[in-house]
């Protein structure tokens, strides 16, 4: 069975990767034209499986499949539907599919569990629209505030306005959010994005934590001027502060074991081929697994950059969009998981997500747990992502275990004891 | 009289300079929404002037005065109205105005010049929209291909595209050709856009040549990948390379007397902040007076640049946009305009254009010459481009008595003799 809707999963990741804002590659953020059809063939999945499906204001679909005699908190799984630009088809969509692929095992199988089981599709996590991530699972825990609706994409929309235009309304946002008592915990399967597994020989793996991370906006500013009149020795070329500080902030980052820095957006001001840039902006985005590494880390490239900035008579600017230190999985919901991946005979190492997952922000209200699933090649946010299917169909089988094994120990009073943390939020 | 000409003509930079396409700043591209409202201004101008006013499938704007009793081929004066983005009022828009100026002062002081005079309001020379510059006065020496007429700008609109959404006819190109025998020579006068004039305490200037210039397009082609799962050993990161490249090429112009090199637009591919960049591409524009100076300098750059991205496991292409030697200004056309400069007691340094100009594409076809009037602060492409006005009436006055010296001089055959190269191309 596990093969089938492992297979089943795989086929509608690669079923929803034909629903893009863009012609010719993959491309769909937060509430896009395309989101429509995803969240209709998803709601589809889910009644098939057996769940009752609602919608909310933030796009979220949420399906609920509550086994014969089922009471109490939820245990919810889920990912995210959303993607980055010229994506590929599995990172969030796998998760989402797997949840329902694993609810479908639950049922086929006639498991009695004692809880009921929510499939969360989240809306938005990769921030690809509004430059801030998490717009689906922040509707869940409540965590959506006025700043976050008045942010605007690069066409001037708000998410306010955007969750109008797809026929929402912002004022129910609020209902959205799924009360801490109302469920136990959180399980996301998600494809590694990386080459760890890989270069283990492992299907699949469990996350120990979720990376800490830094994003920042930067801002060089100088003086435009004409590209044929204008001696090199008088410029204040703002192009020249931010190339400068590309490979500072490489550097900083192949000389700290561990950490990641990344400046994947800059724009360079007026934007003419015979102007001299008078000011760019660009993003930086920096993640170790250890907050104070990355911290110090930022303050030696911001300050490296301060000084280039100073010598090129350039103002240099930095603003936080968002931090955050690492985001522990739950111990006692990974020990349930790594015991029904240990009896499939698989040794499930366990690694630091070096991306961020909506797990880590359902993490600040319920005990979280993640399964990884390996990456050939370590690729992805590109369109030759991908996974193995047979790596889907343990995934499957994994999932529907765990289910099982965290049904048994909370049918009673001596088994519920023993998942230990895995209890917080009950 | 030259007073009053030389305020109208700053007047009427001014007053252009609040149409734009743009709130709040000033840019003006080639046939954009308020091209039509600068059309109608320049032409109401022109007519006040004693002008007769034509309009042709460019864009360009000319008006045509016959002094009573003129005959044969006419003198051209003139230069653009469109914009950089984010533009000064004065760059191209003041020689259009001091050539309607110049004008009026002949009509007002009637000077009985044997030959006509007419006034050129190119459409474009900026390059900002299409990238490629020059779009008005090619179309008066009749060099618009297909190829050139393909192109497209950001939104994808065609040049053809773009001259047909303006009411105008792309098949009536070749009928605002002027043909040569038409005219004789040509007149230019522009901001310096430099410091030189200004350094030397100098209010206006003759220009001895257009420097020669390179412009080109560079693409570095990497993998994207997630910004934090890819170790940095594994990346192959597109905009590092192009870091590096817009580094190199500035230290290779600081370390080459005359040269400048820009890099003035860059772009990377996806463009999310969490996403590596796979593939960034940039222009590069290089000019030095001495041809062969720039096409080694670049060389060299090209050079660096392919050894910086083959050491990064990048590709690099170049694509070349345009070229061009430098190109020498009319030494008997010059020397008519450094005698009326010295009537007035202006010394007159002569000095290499390192922007390019309109004069530059009519020189193929007529001896050109060109006024440059000192830009306070060397400060041009952006917002705070200014002039004197005093240097402007000071070029209203040189213009006039240019004209009526050429005039002197055409009038006999043995006048005509002395004005050697001037005569070419009558």
């Amino acid at each position: 069975m596990r093969e089938e809707l492992g297979a089943e999963a795989v086929r509608r990741c690669d079923e929803l990767g034909t629903l893009s804002e863009e012609a010719g590659r993959l491309t769909r953020t937060f509430l896009s034209p395309p989101v429509r059809e995803v969240q209709r063939r998803v709601r589809v999945w889910m009644e098939a499986a057996g769940m009752s499906v609602r919608l909310d204001a933030a796009g979220n679909v949420i399906g609920r499949y509550a086994p014969p005699g089922a009471t109490g908190p939820a245990f919810l799984m889920g990912s995210h539907v959303d993607t980055v630009r010229d994506a590929g088809r599995y990172d969030g969509i796998l998760g989402v599919t797997l949840a329902i692929a694993a609810v479908d095992g639950v049922r086929r199988r006639g498991l009695a569990l004692p809880f009921p089981l929510e499939v969360l599709a989240f809306s938005e996590e990769e921030g690809a629209r509004f430059g801030v991530p998490f717009l689906g699972s922040r509707a869940v825990v409540g965590s959506y505030d006025p700043d976050l609706l008045a942010r605007r994409d690069a066409q001037g929309v708000s998410v306010a306005e955007a969750i109008r235009d797809f026929g929402n309304d912002p004022a129910a946002l609020p209902a959205a959010e799924i009360a801490a008592p109302a469920a136990f915990g959180y399980l996301e399967a998600h494809i590694e994005q990386g080459p760890v597994l890989e270069s283990l020989g492992a299907p699949l793996g469990l996350v120990s934590a979720i990376t800490s991370q830094s994003r920042l906006t930067l801002t060089f500013g100088g003086r435009s001027g004409h590209a044929g009149t204008t001696p090199m020795g008088a410029r204040r070329d703002a192009l020249g502060g931010a190339a400068a500080f590309v490979l500072l902030a490489e550097a900083e980052a192949l000389a700290t074991p561990g950490l990641v820095a990344t400046v994947g957006q800059i724009a360079a001001l007026p934007g003419s081929a015979n102007v001299i840039p008078g000011r760019v902006t660009l993003s930086l985005d920096v993640r170790h697994p250890d907050a104070a590494v990355r911290r110090a880390a930022v303050e030696r490239m911001l300050a490296a950059g301060a000084a280039e900035a100073a010598r090129r008579r350039l103002e240099m600017e930095a603003t936080p969009v968002f931090e955050h230190a690492a985001v522990p999985c739950d111990a006692a919901l990974s020990a349930v998981l790594r015991t029904a991946l240990g009896a499939m005979g698989l040794t499930a190492p366990s690694l630091v997500s070096g991306a961020g997952h909506d797990a880590q922000v359902l993490a600040a209200r319920w005990p979280v747990a993640m399964l990884f699933l390996r990456s050939p090649g370590g690729i992805s946010h590109h369109p030759d992502e991908a996974v193995l299917p047979g790596d889907v169909a343990l995934a499957v089988g994994a999932m529907v275990d765990f289910l099982e094994r965290l049904g048994g120990q909370r049918s009673g009073p001596a088994a519920d004891d023993a998942t230990g943390g895995a209890s917080r939020g009950v």
